[in-house]
């Protein structure tokens, strides 16, 4: 078998310092800089030479900029003589450009797809991807690792009483009802609708939700605008008290504040990006799936099947 | 013939407007814009079926934006079926990362060929690439416009007496004696050596210069560490005074400082990066190359050899 090596890059150091842990190796020794003109620049500073190399990194903001360390990295690497390069990627950027909703539009989830093959990726193991498809963007094998089971385990440990898992849309609730068989709890969805054009949504409620502790769960939280606006509904139409969960903690814009400002209690995110200063507030609670992830890459090196991590 | 349209990105849209004005066509409709997490969206708002599109945007910094910018409307350019895609990229990012000068090193102009061809471009059109070996990374066309002929204009109308044209270091000889044929001058050269490890470097000045007025030529000026030693050391050893020049004024960090504090009596450079405000100093002079682009982009369209613009 060949050796094993785990790099970083930018955008997730903590985690990977994590991984490197638990499968008890240290961290592969590269230095990314930017030149003054704002130019990334890499160097391999220990030879990788027929070695399988895995390199975590998130496509989180700044995303162009993660993602051409990555690319550079990948190329750098590549002419390395890396046996396999096998990128770590916990949260795929642009993943919600993922096909045409308008004429004349990008699909920049496949042209991200297409970059990092290009360069010389191998393999990318990623978490609770958008959409799923995604993986068919790629000719190369990916593993998508999922988030439930270590948001349910939390709730689990919590044990709250009467609990009704909620999807904050209908393209949520296959994600809804695998969160719900782990609690033994029913589903509930946020039917939002628009009765006429530029007339204000309305938040209908499909399911029991009155008494009862709802969790809210969606994949990505970004201005987190949907999910502060479900829960609101959750606490008017008589829910006891909202937690709200996801895997990826995009958070941007207004999100921190509209998450203050909002009836949820508690909200359960993981590390697949990590959170800045500014979003590291009470309510927000981070897991971390650096035991997952690292399950994960040894699984794959010691060429065993991964998919008993996929629920 | 396919109809022509022209596309302006966000490095460099004055350019783009010159080029469209002296086409005498209205720039092509489309909007680029962030969404909150920093992903780019790009919407194509006019149609370009079977349309030969130019797409006019320098890899300037931030470069990484600016390249993600391009990949992404390329990508929708092709999916909007495009009859060609045709990049105007007056300066090439990264084009100085274009070999393995140590190690495990990564050849990023290689990979920014490489990721321009996946997303689908079929022509660029480009202005001193740095190092010419750069065309062989792309198996599409390319056109290499030169910037000497209008500077050397640009100093042959200002009527200098007792020219000598001076090339700031070994590699930039060729370019320099081109300026000097167009000029009817001499040339010489900046031979800088470390006699010691961890000696301070002598300028050495091969070439006659006493009495005379330099015009330092490069390609790029980045911090103009290098044009500003060589114009002192010029002034030193008796030139009268010194201009210099360069076709890609990247002007990072301490570059408007140091042009400022140096002998430079006047920079000349042109518009292939636009310059910020912060850079429209007196001593820097912008010539526009948008007749030459614009002239190129005809020539290329209407099937003419465009090699009449080379020298
Ligand atoms: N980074 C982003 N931030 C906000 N909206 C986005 C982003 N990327 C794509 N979208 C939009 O989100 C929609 C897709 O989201 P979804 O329906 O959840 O798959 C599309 O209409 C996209 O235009
Ligand atoms: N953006 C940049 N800024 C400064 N130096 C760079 C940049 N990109 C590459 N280099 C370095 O410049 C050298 C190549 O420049 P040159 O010898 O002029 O071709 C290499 O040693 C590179 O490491």
């Amino acid at each position: 078998n060949s050796e094993l090596k785990v790099f970083t890059l930018n955008s997730n150091p903590a985690l990977a310092e994590e991984i490197v842990s638990n499968i008890g190796i240290e961290l592969g020794k590269c230095t990314v800089t930017t030149f003054s003109d704002g130019e990334v620049q890499i160097n391999i500073d220990e030879s990788i030479r027929g070695c399988d190399v895995y390199v975590v990194q998130s496509t989180s903001a700044p995303v162009n900029q993660h993602l051409m360390e990555l690319l550079i990295m990948i190329d750098a690497l590549k002419r390395a003589s890396a046996n396999s390069i096998n990128i770590v990627m916990p949260y795929y950027g642009y993943a919600r450009q993922d096909r045409k909703a308008r004429s004349r539009e990008p699909i920049t989830a496949k042209l991200v797809a297409n970059l990092l093959q290009t360069a010389g990726a191998d393999r990318v193991i990623m978490m609770d991807l958008h959409a799923p498809q995604i993986q068919g963007f790629f000719d190369i094998p990916i593993d998508n690792l999922v988030g439930v089971p270590s948001l349910s385990e939390y709730f689990e440990e919590k044990n709250l009483d009467d609990i009704v898992v909620v999807s904050p849309d209908h393209g949520g609730v296959t994600r809804a009802r695998k969160m719900a068989d782990r609690l033994e709890a029913p589903i509930a969805i946020i039917d939002k609708r628009r009765p006429l054009p530029n007339v204000a949504e309305v938040m209908n409620i499909v399911g029991n939700i009155e008494g009862k502790t709802a969790i809210l769960i969606d994949d990505i939280i970004d201005t987190a605008g949907t999910i502060t606006l479900a829960a609101n509904a959750l606490v008017e139409n008589g829910a006891k008290e909202v937690y709200a969960c996801c895997t990826h903690p995009v958070l941007s814009g207004p999100a921190i504040q509209r998450i203050n400002d909002s009836k949820i209690k508690e909200l359960v995110v993981t590390n697949t990006i990590p959170l800045g200063e500014d979003k590291k507030i009470d309510k927000v609670n981070q897991l971390s799936v650096a035991p997952l992830i690292s399950e994960a890459i040894i699984r794959v090196h010691e060429r065993k099947s991964v998919s008993i991590l996929f629920d």
